[in-house]
């Protein structure tokens, strides 16, 4: 994995001192021992260990830091908890972290306006705690929201289970203030509905560490509903329910929340959380409603009517709000779940069109036995957002590169059927070859110039989220000649 | 409003020999009597005699159009219907006018996938028209929506009554394909929830012309709901009607529309509309519900229950179609029925947060004295976008200075207020100043190096949008010596 030549050479000692001339020293690490835990990301098969890790906690810090980088020609990749899982937040070997972990205030909560302004080293579930009281929250909920955090959230454009009715982190983000490499502080965006000028908050927000580092985030905060439901139904055939989850979305409706799991999900989950599953089921779908009484009453009635014309075999609606949340327990520890029954496991994040869910699971299927490895799969079916889950064991010889093949091959079928290979994750260092199938020259052209306009020396994140033209060509000639996906060794970056 | 002296001097018998080579004759008009139409847009305050004008059938030709250009070094303004209202479309003096009308063709319309691909240049009412036998529309609907493009909405993120609910021209385009002025061709976004790589679909769209030209949209079409009615509530205050508006919000209520207007906006419109105003009411509010006949019972009852409370004097409620129909056609022919009882009116569009509102409507009571004008106001009053219409007569010496200086003042104010200087019919040249006071220098300057990543030489519509930061730099010095608000004469661009 280890880059043998690289574009940057950086002088550690010089580092070193530049950045104890900055930092005091409890916020600056070092030592191998110190750095270690910096690694990798959650995304934990490539690591890399960086020359120093800065832990500022103040923007002047941070604008000396960039600064500091920039004069040197010294790579930086921001970090907010690690928690993510294509490797945007591994290090770089000539490079420094820039964590944001100490930047962990709620600056201000308006719930008249209903918006509050964070650091970006907040915790994503601290926000919704801190709006409790007003009954406000934040809408994207990540799985891993007890512990990711804004600025990562923001790197990342997270989703979550309710992002088909509430949006992705982009559009619950009102404003970013950003400090350049350059060490220019900028702010991007308003709570007004439409800023004149270009509209950099989409691109920045998704950008993944490469533009500029954001030093706080002014979020949207949503009324809780007075009431949510969830419908959980039984299919005997993946066609079928990915069948359902096309006609709920044809009727108008838009769940709170619409998730799909197959057997071996829900197999795995159900001895770990007692979710109430139907084990019998060859998949379930989860379909919340939320709203007031009246409307959760109507919709879940709706709901009903379109899951048995479907061919449901069983269906449930959540009775309290303790067995809501049982229903939701198992889906949101289906990660871990599955980590219990296998020593390691890949988890794919690619989008597809709705209707082609029960092609997709097939393809699956037969991949697991081309490359002779299990998968569970578990769906953000509303918006045809897919979580494979490929099981290995990075113990025994092969099983890793196997592993990165079977997900290679699910995110280039992604695109083919007409998606994407990245829902919520993100590209970093796992998908940046698959951004190569994704787009054609002239797109990553635009990408590189519009990257090159805010860090013209590809000083933040280098080899991550997009492509090189170079790497591009080696990719596709690795495909062409060996007719089987092959990973070219990385070119240095 | 000439500039005097420009960074372009084109050579106009080699532009119109190399254009001849590329278009068919009926694709190019030279003449002057053939240029005249197109010296302005809906912004007739300002106008400019181009070049040329070319009328493109075909990508191709839009490609050589742009690579002669590129290659001649001439500035290239797009055009769609010309009803753009902050002469976003106004040509230059040494360019040319490309002008997208004949790319008017729907490509397809998939109603399982509730998308439509069109051309640029087909009509925003043509795209609901279209899709209508399969119980689909598109959302956004500007006021001009029955003579507007696709290609104009993409340039100026615009929006309409409805876009509260169902979102600006942004939120309803899910790809558009581009040509650079190099004349490389590229495609941005995609039906998939979330692509990787940098998301430059917001920044496409808005842009105004600045960094590509469009010459095809693919737009997310929505179903027509069941039901639709509409409420209609008499104040007689307006700082009442403001407060009645943030209660509804409040209440977690998004109706599909939420206007107000005031006596003078209502006294101009009845008369020629018969909608059936209250013309006793100091200001109306008209609040749309749509959705299935029980979601819209609901909500109205709970819309009534604010109004009440927020002390209406008066509420009635669209019994029929036809009803609901004539409540809204005298707030989409607002602008017309002003145009009735003025020679000319000034059409502003700044954005405050919903809470200002009375207190932006005593403002400008107050700047009607100062500038010895009549103001009527339609406001898109649930996301805070004002409307103002200055009345005023352009026969008459200094009028249109004092118009234009009144509306200066509103949308400084508005920024002041804490919102923005435009709400949805962009930048243009007629708030290019505005935009010095919007943004600080980093924001410009992000601004211009975003700009040269799409287009170095700065060709695409010059010395719109985004102004200099000379321009922002002599703008200032007038506000800071003069005291007044003066504008400085249009520096050469």
């Amino acid at each position: 994995m280890a880059p043998e030549q690289s574009r940057f050479q950086t002088d550690r000692a010089l580092l070193a001192s530049r950045l104890r001339g900055i930092l005091p020293p409890h916020c600056l690490l070092l030592d191998d021992e110190d750095l270690r835990p910096y690694e990798c990301d959650g995304l934990t098969a490539y690591r890399e260990m960086p020359l120093a890790v800065c832990l500022p906690e103040t923007e002047a810090q941070v604008v000396d830091v960039l600064r500091t980088c920039h004069q040197l020609g010294v790579p930086v990749v921001a970090r907010g908890a690690g928690t993510g899982l294509s490797g945007g937040a591994m290090p770089h070997a000539q490079g420094v972290v820039l964590s944001l972990a100490r930047f962990n205030r709620i600056l201000r909560l308006d719930p008249q306006a209903r918006l509050a302004v964070v650091q970006p080293g907040v915790r994503n579930l601290a926000v919704s705690e801190a709006a409790a009281p007003f009954g406000l929250y934040y809408a994207p909920d990540p799985s891993s929201q007890i512990a990711c955090t804004l600025g990562g959230n923001v790197a990342e454009n997270s989703g979550g289970v309710h992002c088909l009715k509430y949006g992705l982190t982009v559009h619950n983000v009102l404003r970013v203030r950003v400090v350049s490499i350059e060490g220019e502080v900028f702010e991007i965006g308003s709570a007004a509905p439409d800023m004149p000028g270009y509209d950099l908050l989409a691109l920045l927000v998704g950008s993944e560490g490469m533009l500029g580092v954001v030093t706080e985030v002014t979020v949207k905060l949503v009324p809780k509903p007075e009431l949510a439901q969830v419908v959980m139904a039984s299919f005997d055939d993946v066609g079928k329910a990915g069948e359902a989850v096309a006609a709920i979305i044809a009727a108008g409706i838009i769940p709170a929340g619409l998730e799909m799991m197959d057997k071996p999900a829900t197999a795995a989950v159900e001895p770990f959380v007692q979710a109430g599953y139907d084990l019998d089921a060859v998949a379930i779908l989860l379909c919340e409603s939320d709203g007031t009484p009246e409307e959760v009453a109507e919709e879940i009635a709706r709901v009903i009517a379109v899951l048995n014309a479907a061919g449901a075999s069983e269906i449930r609606v959540s009775q309290s709000e303790a067995e809501r949340l049982r229903f939701w327990a198992g889906r949101k520890a289906a990660f871990p779940a599955v980590g219990r029954i296998t020593p390691d496991y890949y988890c794919m994040d690619g989008t597809i069109p709705r209707k082609r869910l029960a092609e997709m699971l097939s393809a699956i299927a037969d991949m697991e036995q081309k490359y002779g490895l299990r998968c569970a799969n578990v769906f953000h079916a509303g918006d045809g957002n897919l979580h494979p889950l490929i099981m290995y064991d990075a113990a025994k010889p092969g099983e890793w590169a196997r592993a990165e093949a079977f997900g290679a091959e699910i995110l280039e079928l992604s695109v083919a059927l007409g998606g994407s290979i990245t829902g919520e994750h993100g590209v970093g260092i796992e998908k940046i070859n698959q951004m190569c199938v994704q787009y054609a020259t002239p797109e990553l052209e635009v990408f590189r110039r519009v990257k090159a306009a805010f860090d013209e020396e590809g000083l933040l994140n280098p080899g991550k989220a997009v492509p090189s033209l170079h790497r591009c060509a080696e990719y596709g000639r690795m495909h062409v000649h060996q007719g089987a996906l092959k990973f070219p060794e990385l070119e240095r970056f």
